[in-house]
């Protein structure tokens, strides 16, 4: 061992206020739009139609956001997450200026939370996460919270501090991008005629389709990523370990989910904040995803006419269709089959 | 249900003469061309070269054209073959202008015919799908029908009428692209001294090689297509039906026996019109594909002397080489390991 | 048969000075860096950040080294190893200019050396082959040789005539890209402060991280480089040969292991020269690689103070972590687990 290889950091290397500035800036290419595409098969209008994205008021063809949370989740892994046993939730995310191809995206993250377990062998770290474009003009910025080892379980465990995180964004922090105008939105070209105005608070939505996820199509995507962690890529190591298999990114079911949810939210066309997410049971090659919503809330953005914001729990399962809505047990605990529980708002136009 | 789902149209949905404009338009990128490029693995000089084809007039390197023809083929799935049983052919297609880089496709389709099938549960639909890029000119026009299922049997059967379908596409009504000239067509470069010259009527060409295909692969270019027909992606609901297995989209068939024909066929730069197809037997991941082509006929084009038209029968096998041109039994009933019979008209530079 | 399908050259069928233009020129586009980029997952700062490249001197964001490599390489298949039975070594590779984005390339070889067997069934070639971008200036130029079959065996050997090949480049003939200037080199950004002054000749580094090839994947990548070696995606065929499966180009393991080799080397960003590469076993789907370094050689460059030399030997294993650095056994075979063996030059930024 000569030292230069990244072991990562372990829970005891965490100091509450310590910023770490992630590696590997990445430039975003019309090549990554078009292999986020080929993995997801999205069908929103205003990241597939560069004529569509101009006619409400974008400058180009916007990156889907969550390639963009993915890249910037990406970066933060070798110095976070290498020794994770689990990433626990996302909290207070809100997407800034919008990405398009030709910006260079880098991160940074500060520790604003630390816990050591009782058990002394791990602890939970949360960070503030920050993506920047090239102007350093932030494109994301959310926390999340992970499940640490430590290296040494002899070192004593530093004082309990958990951050205080809202139960979701609220609607007056939701940022809508500069110069859209949704007064030339076509419904028709879009995929539906239903408008924000046509959803009703408590409303559920199954997607009906279902996705089954390959090997070579989850390890494309982490890649795409530049997500390194080992579980997702090495079947020689994982063989031996606690599920045998490769463990799926639980990002790519959060993309599939989204994919699958135009199926009845062809209008959502824009995600704006991250509220909360859990990836409640993992997900392995051969799973079939299905999905189902629920709007949450609903909110206009202040002095729009033009769009509000439905806030949407989605659902994802594996091997199990969604037409009952499957969540959790009378226990309040998920159901096996249930493999996310994200929350989120959206920007969809309103009728005029 | 909120009714905010796609369900799709059923028969008794369709009307003579209807027109239904597809939704999401699509910006094809120079990513589309390499990932079209990396799943099927095309060698035509003329798609692969900007260079190349700059020398022979196009102002930039166009998009393969069956790569526009899945595109355009894809708009039309959520309206017209959600519920289809079977997509039983394809006619009078014509290619319009090329498509490059940066241009936005969308797509509409006229219903041409109609004709309830005799068990009354099912029926066949005829449409004229027009696909334009964003100045409106048409670049792909071509006819298909589909058997689609019924969602209330008692629905009366609509008085059948059956489109006027010609055989095949007269060659005088073959588009070749503004501003080609094959005057300084570089056969070296394209890969064999073959020009339109060398071929004969009635001339078979085993394309030699193989090609197996991979869950990943198809549910990629399917997805890349932006086509949402259920039976490609869902293994958990499929495993229940006829095959128990995904259905391989029968246009990756189309690409992979049109790539493997390069070999054999490298100067067919460019196809300009199809005049029929079937998917004579379905396919799936683990299958893989070999083809042959005849040439049916050969045309000049008015006007020119750079280059003439090869009417082309390329048809693909599962599991089986093409050494013995394989097609039909004594019967005239398809081969059981012929997939596809895909008759067309391509370019090819005449000898000077 | 026609006759007009390329069955490729046997060993007969080359000359010693023989020069073969090959066919199928081929643009490069932002779309092959993305999914480049997603087949391995690189995340070497020069080539994944316009921003940070251009802070280097470059002009655009350039192509990965290897990248260009599989492409001159993929265009001498059709030519040089179709019928070729094995892939034997390289020798004397140079990178001349970078490729960028729209870059189109296109190569020729030159028979530099022909062996013919004692079998008398097969022959060793050796080509110089030389790939040029669309301004015929020199992107790569390095010796391979092959072992061909005979298609007559009867035919008589010809004289036999082995190149003079060195063991390695020299440093002295390193080409540093016009314009590079490390002295804004940003080690953070790029994930590692280890530069070229804290290497050692015999340092050995373990790379740590493994990863499972797919079929697909090796297929996309293969495909990308329009290599069209039979072997690679003939399944009906594979099932009947020597292994049963299909095999991976050895490139793809190139392109794995140097990926892998970031977590170790992550400031070797850009690669200079091949000087030697066996596939020392063969590789297939479901194989697991990882590979660990050695320091072979340390070069100053003349004239420049902000960048060095490391002349790298990279080995590659399946199934097998490499702490133990894997290679040889006593009697100075490969080991059946090690796949690749592999020595070139890399260029990295030193201390100022």
């Amino acid at each position: 061992m000569t030292g230069k290889t990244n072991t990562g950091n372990f829970f005891e290397d965490f100091r509450l206020g310590q910023v770490l500035g992630h590696a590997t800036p990445r430039t975003v290419s019309e090549g990554d739009i078009t292999l986020y595409g080929a993995l997801y098969g999205g069908r929103f209008a205003a990241t597939s139609s560069v004529e569509f994205a101009r006619g409400i008021g974008y400058r180009a063809l916007p990156v889907d956001d969550f390639l963009a949370f993915h890249i910037v989740f990406g970066k933060t892994v070798p110095d976070i997450s290498l020794n994770a046993v689990a990433n626990l939730g996302y909290a207070s995310g809100i997407f800034g200026v919008p990405v398009f191809a030709g910006d260079t995206l880098s991160a940074m993250s500060e520790v604003i939370g630390l816990k050591e377990n009782s058990n002394g062998k791990t602890g939970v770290v949360y960070v503030r996460t920050t993506g920047v474009n090239q102007r350093r003009e932030t494109v994301l910025d959310y926390v999340r919270w992970v499940m640490v080892r430590k290296r040494d379980e002899s070192v004593p465990a530093p004082d309990a501090r958990l951050p205080d995180l809202p139960n979701a964004v609220d609607a007056a922090a939701l940022k809508v991008p500069d110069g859209l105008d949704l007064g030339a939105y076509d419904a028709g070209l879009a995929g539906s005629q239903y408008l924000w105005d046509d959803y009703a608070i408590g409303e559920k939505i199954d997607h009906v389709d279902g996705s089954t996820v390959e090997e070579a199509e989850h390890m494309l995507a982490t890649r795409l990523y530049q997500n390194t962690a080992k579980v997702h890529f090495n079947q020689f190591e994982q063989k031996a370990g606690r599920f045998g298999r490769r463990l799926v990114y639980g990002g790519h079911v959060i993309s599939t989910a989204r994919a699958l949810s135009f199926n009845g939210l062809a209008n959502a066309f824009k995600v704006v904040a991250i509220n909360a997410g859990q990836h409640a049971n993992p997900i392995f090659a051969g799973d079939t995803i299905h999905a189902w919503s629920e709007v949450l809330a609903m909110a206009e953005i202040d002095g729009r006419r033009d769009l509000g914001a439905l806030r949407l729990r989605t659902v994802a399962t594996k091997d199990r269709a969604c037409a009952d809505f499957p969540l959790k047990d009378q226990a309040g605990k998920y159901l096996p089959d249930v493999v996310l529980d994200f929350d989120y708002w959206a920007l969809m136009p309103r009728r005029h």
